[in-house]
C-alpha cells in the first residue's frame, strides 16, 4: 500500500516542507494544500508548497488518501470537524503535532469513523510561515509515530515508508511515552529559553541594549530558541501540561542544587555537573543528530 | 603608545587566538607564550600559537610590554605572584576573564606597583584547549575593558587599540556593572545550560539514548553550551557569585510565573511572553551578533 494523493492542512513550516519534499521524494504523489490564512494561500501558491491549493480545506482533502494537519496542535479539534464530513472512508488522517496525546484523543473524537495515526517530525527551524518551509527539513531527523493499538500494519507501514522517502528516520512508540520524552528534549528547552529571553528584556540593571550586544555570551543561542512561532508553541504547554510540569519540576529541583552550590562556593558540585555534560553533546554530534563545527558552524567567524 | 612584545599565559581557546591574531593582524608584535600544562605548550608550539613558547611564564613575561593572562578566573592569583618579580616596572597587565570584580581585586593585590587593565573580550566556542583556537575569533564581537578609575589613559587607549587591531569592537565600563551584564548575557545560559543537560541524563521515565536521538526538538542547542570548559565555568560562578544569585533569582521568579501559567492553562500569559521575545533574536541579527541563517546556519539542512 502506498499513498497517491496527500492534502497538506495548514502551510507553514511543517506543511509548507511537506509538499516541497515530496515534490523532490516522491514526484508521483499529487498535493493539495489549504491554510486558513488567504494571504498564505497566495504565497503557497507562488513557491508551489502543494500541487493545489484549495480555498477549502473540505476541497483539499476530499480525494486524499493521506491528510496531514500542520496546524498548531490546539487547532486540531477545529480542523478536524470541519473535514469530517468530506475525508474519504478509506482516508488516513495524520498530523506532525509536538504533543500527541491530546491530539490522539481529539482527533479521534472528532473522526470516530477513520483511521487516525499520528506522527510528529522532530525537526524544525526558528522561522515559521509560508517562506520558511524548505524540502531538506527532515532529512537525518527522526519522525516518531504514536499508532494506536488497533492500527491498521499496512496502513503505519505506508505512513513509515511515507516519512522514510522525506528522508527521515521513523520510530514508533506510544503517545504517553512520546510526551514526556518530548517534554524534555524540546519544550522545557523551549519554556527555559523563552522565560530568560524575558527576564533579561525586564532587568533594571542591564539595559536591553547591553543584552542584545554582549549575546555572544550564550544568551544568542537561547534567543533562536526564542523565536519560534508564539501560537504553536502556546498550545504545546496547553496540551502537554502534566508531562511539562513533571519534567520542569525535575529540572527546578537540580536548578536548586545548583544555586546551594554557587552560594556556598561548592566547586566540586559544579565541576562535577560541568564535567559530565561533555559526553552527551559528543553523543549527539557523533550520531549526527547536530553540527560538529564549533558554533554551530556560525559563519561570523570567517 | 603602542605594545612591541606581548605575553600570553595560558594557551587554550582564548590565549592561542589572541596569538593567531596578533600574527595575522599585528605581525609587528613579538609574542611569547607560555601554559602550565607540558603537552598544551608542545601543541602550541606544533600550531605557532606564539612567536616563542617559553618553559617557565617568568621567562614569558621578561621583555613584554603587555602581558595578557588567559587562565581560569580562578587561578589568576597564582599565575600573578608567579610572574611579579619577572615582569618589567612599565608592563601592562591585562586578562580575558569572563568576571571582572574578584579578577581585578586579585591582580591588584598581586601586582601592587604594576598598572593593571583587566579585559574580556565576549568571544568562544563550546571547544577549549590549544586545537581551539583561530585568528578570527574576536572578529566583530565586543572586547569589555574595566579600567580602574586611576587607569593611564595612554594606556587605556593602547589596549583598545589592540583589541580592535585584533577584529573587536572595544567598550568601556567599571567592573561591578560587567559582572551584572555578563551574570545575564553568558553565565545564567550557561548554568541552565549545564543543569538541564543533567536533568535530562538523569531521568528514569526517558532514556539517556532517546534524549540523544531526538536532541533536535531543542535540547542540542543546549548541549552545546554545556560542553564548554568545566574549570573555567566553574571558577567563573565561584567569582562572580553575587551576581549570578541576583539574575538566577529573577530567572526563577520569572519561570514560576510561567510555570503557574501553565498549570492553570493560562494561554494569554504565555502568548504575550513568547510574542515579546522574538524581536530580541532580530535586533542580535540586525548588528550583526549572530547569524542570520535558519537554525545558525547548520549544515545537517543541506
Amino acid at each position: 500500500m502506498t499513498f497517491e494523493r496527500v492534502a497538506i492542512i495548514g502551510l507553514g513550516l511543517l506543511g509548507g516542507s511537506i509538499g516541497l519534499a515530496v515534490a523532490q521524494h516522491l514526484p508521483g504523489i499529487a498535493t493539495t494544500g489549504y491554510d486558513v490564512d488567504p494571504a498564505v494561500r497566495q504565497r503557497a501558491r507562488e513557491r508551489g508548497l502543494a500541487g493545489t491549493i484549495c480555498e477549502t480545506a473540505s476541497e483539499a482533502v476530499a480525494e486524499a488518501d493521506l491528510v496531514i494537519l500542520c496546524v498548531p496542535v490546539g487547532a486540531m479539534t477545529e480542523v478536524a470537524r470541519e473535514i469530517a464530513g468530506a475525508l474519504r472512508p478509506d482516508a488516513l488522517v495524520s498530523d506532525v503535532g509536538s504533543s500527541k496525546r491530546t491530539v490522539a484523543k481529539a482527533l479521534s473524537e472528532a473522526l470516530p469513523n477513520h483511521a487516525i495515526i499520528p506522527a510528529h517530525p522532530v525537526a524544525g527551524t526558528e522561522h515559521s510561515g509560508p517562506d520558511a518551509g524548505f524540502a531538506s527539513l527532515f532529512h537525518h531527523r527522526w519522525c516518531i509515530l504514536t499508532p494506536p493499538a488497533d492500527a491498521d500494519p499496512e496502513q503505519v507501514n505506508a505512513l513509515i515508508e511515507f516519512w522514510k522517502a522525506l528522508g527521515a528516520m521513523v520510530d514508533a512508540m506510544d503517545a504517553e511515552h512520546h510526551d514526556m520524552v518530548l517534554a524534555v528534549t524540546s519544550h522545557i528547552p523551549h519554556l527555559i529559553a523563552y522565560t530568560i529571553v524575558g527576564t533579561a528584556s525586564d532587568l533594571e540593571q542591564v539595559t536591553r541594549g547591553e543584552v542584545i550586544k554582549y549575546s555572544a555570551g550564550g544568551f544568542r543561542d537561547f534567543t533562536r530558541i526564542a523565536a519560534s512561532d508564539p501560537t504553536m508553541w502556546r498550545d504545546v504547554f496547553l496540551q502537554n501540561r502534566d508531562a511539562v510540569l513533571e519534567m520542569l519540576d525535575r529540572f527546578l529541583t537540580d536548578l536548586a542544587l545548583m544555586r546551594e552550590a554557587i552560594r556556598a562556593s561548592d566547586g566540586e558540585t559544579m565541576f562535577e555537573l560541568f564535567t559530565r555534560t561533555r559526553s552527551i553533546r559528543r553523543s549527539i554530534v557523533a550520531i549526527g543528530q547536530d553540527d560538529a563545527r564549533p558554533d554551530f558552524g556560525r559563519k561570523d567567524h570567517e
